[in-house]
């Protein structure tokens, strides 16, 4: 495809640092910059090679902007596929604005969201799922939705749809050409080898429409809704869970805990932290309403905390202390609140933490273990950890029982899991279809009427590669692209 | 210089963006990247010149990390003049900082702030007051300031120190020579010569330290305090200021309003607008300490704006306003608040503003300028300005004005002008040591004497430059950077 303009944009986030890339693309961007750069030495920019790099003094009108260095990709060797000139600057907003009003003055356009992106897309550089994969890999923040990213923009998910898409798209000709021959009575198309290769599809479409919850989840981050009083030491734990990775973290880049919030990357996965207020059965209306938010939040957790503290839920195992409620009743009053929850979310795993262990004796420790497993034991699908945020006893554990909930086994197979609503979207529309022709596969249907539902399930597949979009399709997908990309 | 170590660092802001530049600087660089990066074809890195630009993928251990370009450059042709290695990736903080911790256990080492910059002065790519231009650079916010850090970074400020340090070097050369012959009474140093040397190093410091209170000034955006009771148009009027500039730069770099709070460029100059409590006479305590606060914030201030809106300051001049006080008193009121700030700040320009004119009829304009014209008379050094913000009436004679009170002639001429503190106090020492060398001279003072004075001016030029440094003022200017310069 052909485009007539030139486009400009930062590159790098904007804001201040040591330096910024003013990235240009198009069928001028080396005859446009060649004239404003003046290199070191005698060279001409726009008589320089493709892949080289090239030091000098970015000139505007009679004033010296920058000095600068200049990367020069000659088309199609470029991420776009076309000319591009990529201007590396000295960091400052106002340097990147002179820069780019400088640039747009000699001909080039600012870029849109994502436009470098879409080119390389209409160039043919890259299929959609592909493109769509460069911002997904923008956005990672832990290793597993790095590595799906990667799968993606490496044309894994991609080269799985076309090659069923071809077969299918083989099959789709023979049957109509049959329809040529209508009154021939004749079939191209072997029937029971079609049959063998709609149950392909259908197996390998249910696997990829099947990753999407595993891979919706792991790309935006696990949900962990934790229940627990205030004071019990939740955000100790956090800070546990948070530790090692972070310490390198902001030695290195100098990111801030506050940006990462309550998201911690364990082993690699995400897990979102959801704080609540607890369901403690209460007659004050205010904390009705605050019961009624946590349940709402633990619909939308995958797993849920029940976080207590040792010396509290002990009250049932350490009799000498008489202050406290009679015996058995804190633990008793625990389970009935589990219970609650299990009766609600029969599915959700509950992990019941008993934290600040440090506090205990090796014997009252024991003590509660077996309090635990018996005041516990009538609640399916739960499980208990002892564990001390403070001194660090048991998080390990804890990090290793949250990556059972989850199903990593695919990510460390490297299946293709599918990530994207949209093509989650297309992949069951087009197994509607694929069901359709079966079903008329079944009931002997005639070609042409087959024909109709292979076509249809044929578009579907092309919709997530990108061989069928429209200008509104394509719209939606770059605007969320950051510019520059 | 050598250098054992290998630096990395992050060299484009943190955050997520398209782009990201990962810079890697020191022995090992290309050594240390090459086994890590697997380039499209066959080629090996380690292998490729100086200058070229290569696409491949960043491997860790059996992981993909990503698809990068990596640029090459041999030393002494880099920016710190040791073998070099810029990769650019794409702009996810985790890309980013997998990235980093790779090549931390590859063997590179975290750079710290500036130590890039550091690296360049240390191997002769520039010198100190070059390397402390380029921290300015990336800190310049308008065209003044980056134009005074371009000028800087290109040698002309060092040019004019070296010239007349190697002048003064010959002639302390000379001096110290005779003194091996002290018993022959040669005079190998001319002392006329050396007199109108002496001058001429006097006039060039003198110009140049006078320069710093324009520099420092323009680097920093020119103080303009605002006088004016609330409701008067203050913010309306910032935004007008604002304007034109602003609606380019969000559009193209996506800067938010917020970031620049009230410095304003205005052709090309930063002011910083500081808004006060007024000072109108009162007995209330609180109201007393605003006054005060005020006249501190008009000391600091290089121009002070006097705001006023046209109905209340028409109160004199509009008969039929019966409700108000009675005629006359408002703008008698105003001069006597006019004269206070003049008598405390002789020197200080004082511009006042009447700002809503667009409520006016054109006679009730003309009897307000008569008005004002009468009341102000007394007032030396102040100017009126009739505008209205909310059309733009009168905004483009305000901007000029403020420009009137700076001194931009200099900046005009491409002058050599002083905006590091440093550097002005290192001037101001030299030519302290300047002056007591003329002294000696005129009291014919012995070769040895004027010597120790001549190598203690030598020594102040050569902190300017960087021929006299040590650890702890390079920690110190190299600390101001920001990390991947």
């Amino acid at each position: 495809m052909d485009f007539n303009d030139t486009i400009v944009a930062l590159a790098t986030p904007s804001g201040a640092g040591a330096i910024s890339i003013i990235r240009v693309s198009g069928p001028q961007a080396i005859l446009i910059v060649s004239p404003v750069f003046k290199p070191k030495g005698k060279k001409v920019l726009a008589e320089q090679p493709s892949h080289t790099l090239h030091l000098g003094n970015l000139v505007g009108g009679h004033r010296n902007l920058d000095e600068v260095l200049v990367s020069i990709f000659r088309a199609p060797k470029s991420y776009t596929g076309e000319e591009t000139i990529e201007i590396s600057c000295h960091g400052s907003p106002y340097i990147q604005q002179e820069i780019l009003q400088l640039l747009i003055r000699k001909g080039c356009r600012a870029a849109e969201a994502g436009e470098f992106t879409l080119r390389a897309f209409l160039n043919g550089k890259m299929d959609l799922s592909q493109a769509e994969a460069v911002a997904d890999l923008i956005n990672s923040e832990n290793a597993a939705s790095h590595q799906m990213a990667m799968q993606q923009m490496r044309g894994g998910f991609s080269n799985e749809i076309q090659k069923l898409r071809e077969e299918l798209l083989n099959f789709a000709s023979l049957i109509e050409l049959e329809l040529d021959f209508a009154e021939e009575d004749v079939e191209f198309a072997n029937r029971e080898q079609f049959q063998n290769l709609i149950s392909k599809i259908q197996t390998v479409l249910k696997r990829l429409i099947d990753s999407f919850a595993t891979g919706n989840v792991l790309k935006n981050g696990i949900p962990v809704a934790i229940v627990g009083e205030p004071n019990v030491g939740k955000s100790t734990l956090l800070n546990a869970l948070l530790n090692e990775d972070r310490a390198i973290v902001s030695e290195i880049a100098g990111t801030t805990r506050d940006t990462i919030e309550d998201e911690i990357s364990i082993g690699g996965v995400g897990f979102r932290f959801i704080d609540t207020a607890g369901i403690r059965e209460t007659k004050d209306v205010v904390e009705s309403i605050g019961i009624k938010k946590t349940f709402e939040k633990i619909s939308q957790a995958q797993i849920v905390i029940f976080l207590l503290e040792a010396p509290s839920a002990l009250r049932s195992s350490l009799p000498r202390r008489q202050a406290g409620p009679p015996k058995g009743e804190k633990l008793s009053e625990i389970s009935i609140e589990i219970e609650k929850i299990r009766n609600r979310f029969p599915q959700k795993p509950i992990l019941i933490i008993i934290n600040k262990i440090d506090r205990l004796s090796e014997k009252e420790l024991q003590n509660l273990k077996t309090d635990l497993n018996v005041s516990l034991s009538g609640v399916e699908g739960s499980h208990f950890l002892l564990l001390s945020a403070k001194t660090g006893a048991g998080v390990e554990e804890l990090k290793n029982k949250l990556l059972e909930y989850v199903n990593v086994g695919a990510l460390r197979n490297s299946d293709t899991i599918v990530t994207n609503s949209r093509h989650y979207a297309a992949l069951l529309k087009a197994l509607e279809e694929i069901n359709k022709v079966e079903d008329g596969l079944n009931a002997n249907l005639s070609g042409d009427l087959l024909a109709i539902d292979i076509r249809q399930a044929l578009l579907h597949f092309g919709e997530i590669t990108g061989e069928i979009t429209n200008d509104d399709l394509l719209g939606n997908i770059f605007a969320n692209f950051c510019i520059g990309k």
